[in-house]
């Protein structure tokens, strides 16, 4: 039976919540959108590709989950509430199943999020996700990678590396344990976009970046747009214990510092402010711990309990040969 | 030598000029948007797929450009004028002379219809291409697919058939002369987005849509959205004298009823705003012709010279099993 796209988007990506300012959702030409008064909308576009960016035969519900919840970290980045997010799909055929689990996932991150799914294209070809997402900051709020100022403290949330040795699970380079399996699995598909800190940390921080390169490429783009350097304690970087027990320190640094998929805000703090972020961080509201420090020069230096420290690889690049 | 996504995005996609309400283009998180006071707005995405969509052989100039005259066209069924676009350009490498021709063509129509290019995604995967276009509009003015009337005279802008009979070509169904190949391919590559005329039609016409999957197919989005039918003369089907000149009847009727991609506006016009369009058309300003008219029932009955007639397809849908 042939479905047309109508008949695929009312079956599958029909959301019953009204959303804020949606005037015209999914249906007609263009959707039509009411931005907050006095912000600025904030878009963010990702492609995920199926076989590049995560296993074909992965399951739909979490290639769902982790495409939305990477779109919406770059939110969290900008400081930026979600409103909205458009869906382009492209598939080798209607596989109902599939859907199914596909549309379970995506919409169960819109809720948990609170955004709405207002439009976007379904077409037949190999498969790829595209997610554009929509958000609303007042300007003079926004996180912006050109901010980071010499003296300022670099912050990142949560723990690094998590992602990367999903990575090489997935791989097969790295064994682990059934509960270590799972943990690390949910940390790749099922990142969590810092929206909650970036809200926290509205004033208090106005440069910030989603780590999803890895912290030394992602703080480098930081180090490049506000045209600082930065130096890091490696020691100070957060790791989980269930990473400590896989492997070797060298191993870990690499995927703490170079591995991406983490998802975390790496942000920093003027020293005027420092008093209440760590404030936020003793009350228990804020996970974040200070790595380091922007300093005068460009580039990110790597310290090992005070000595220079050369890491294995400095992080992801698209179009590397490998 | 391996380019990294910044570097192409940099290479090939920075456009010089600023455009409006670009608080923040390429380059940070998020774009940051500013909406024009007292307009909502408008967003539309479309994908393309090499193989498709297009030939995956076919000049990257002229992909561009159908890519985003195609987006573009969108904007105008919905009546909002042009702001920014994003783009998830999809490629299995970096090829720098495509990449070179594919800029050429998309930054070429951005500037003619005066868009921004403000951010998006390049990744490595099958070619495939992702085009979300930001408008804005008076909220009252927006041409909804829901809004045609009883009565209602419903009109099409140019003419139809043209980019069906280029497909024809391209599938070396039909061969032509020079001439009408020209005519064809550049009517099927190079849209013409009808974003004038919809300016002209402002608070004319309140439902619009424009003409991607055939007419009759098109046309029938609106009687459903309305809660309408609607019937069309074929005989005042406007269609190219170049048209009329590789074909018979049956076969042109064809192309411009059931045949898509000529992103004509398909508009109703109530009986009290006829004469005034009427007088654009006979002012020269507006190319468009009347077809026919909305009336009770559902779906889009045709005539031809009074007598009903029964078209060879309906239109074109995505996942029909051909």
């Amino acid at each position: 039976m042939a479905v047309s796209e109508f008949e695929l988007i009312k079956r599958y990506f029909y959301q019953s919540a009204r959303a804020f300012g949606v005037n015209m959702g999914i249906g007609d030409d263009c959707a039509l959108l009411s931005v907050p008064d006095n912000k600025v909308l904030a878009v963010s576009m990702d492609t995920l590709v199926g076989g590049i960016h995560f296993p074909r035969n992965a399951d739909p519900e979490l290639i769902a989950e982790r495409a939305l919840r990477v779109n919406l970290s770059d939110l969290a980045a900008m400081g930026a509430e979600p409103l909205w997010f458009t869906l382009g799909l492209t598939m080798p055929k209607v596989d109902e199943q599939w859907l199914e689990g596909f549309s379970k996932g995506l919409l169960s991150v819109a809720d948990e999020y609170n955004i709405a799914l207002v439009g976007g294209d379904t077409t037949r070809g190999p498969l790829a996700i595209t997610i554009q997402v929509h958000g609303a900051v007042e300007q003079d709020y926004a996180f912006m990678r050109g901010n980071a100022r010499l003296g300022d403290v670099v912050f990142v949330t949560g723990q690094l590396g998590n992602a990367a040795a999903a990575l090489s699970v997935i791989r097969q380079e790295l064994n682990v344990g059934k509960s270590a399996f799972s943990y690390f699995m949910s940390h790749y598909y099922r990142p969590e976009p810092r929206l909650k800190d970036a809200k926290l940390l509205r004033g208090l921080t106005h440069c910030a970046i989603d780590i999803s390169d890895g912290l030394l490429a992602d703080l480098g783009h930081i180090c490049e747009e506000s045209g600082v350097g930065a130096k890091i304690d490696i020691e100070r970087v957060p790791v989980s214990a269930a990473l400590n027990k896989v492997a070797e320190a060298e191993q870990i640094a690499d995927w703490a510092l170079g591995g991406g998929d983490d998802y975390q805000l790496c942000f920093t703090v003027p020293q005027e402010n420092l008093a209440k972020v760590e404030q936020l961080i003793e009350n228990g509201k804020l996970r974040a711990t200070a790595v380091g420090e922007i300093v005068k020069g460009s580039g990110v230096a790597c310290l090992l309990e005070g000595e220079p420290y050369e890491p294995k690889r400095r992080g992801y690049s698209h179009f590397d040969p490998t």
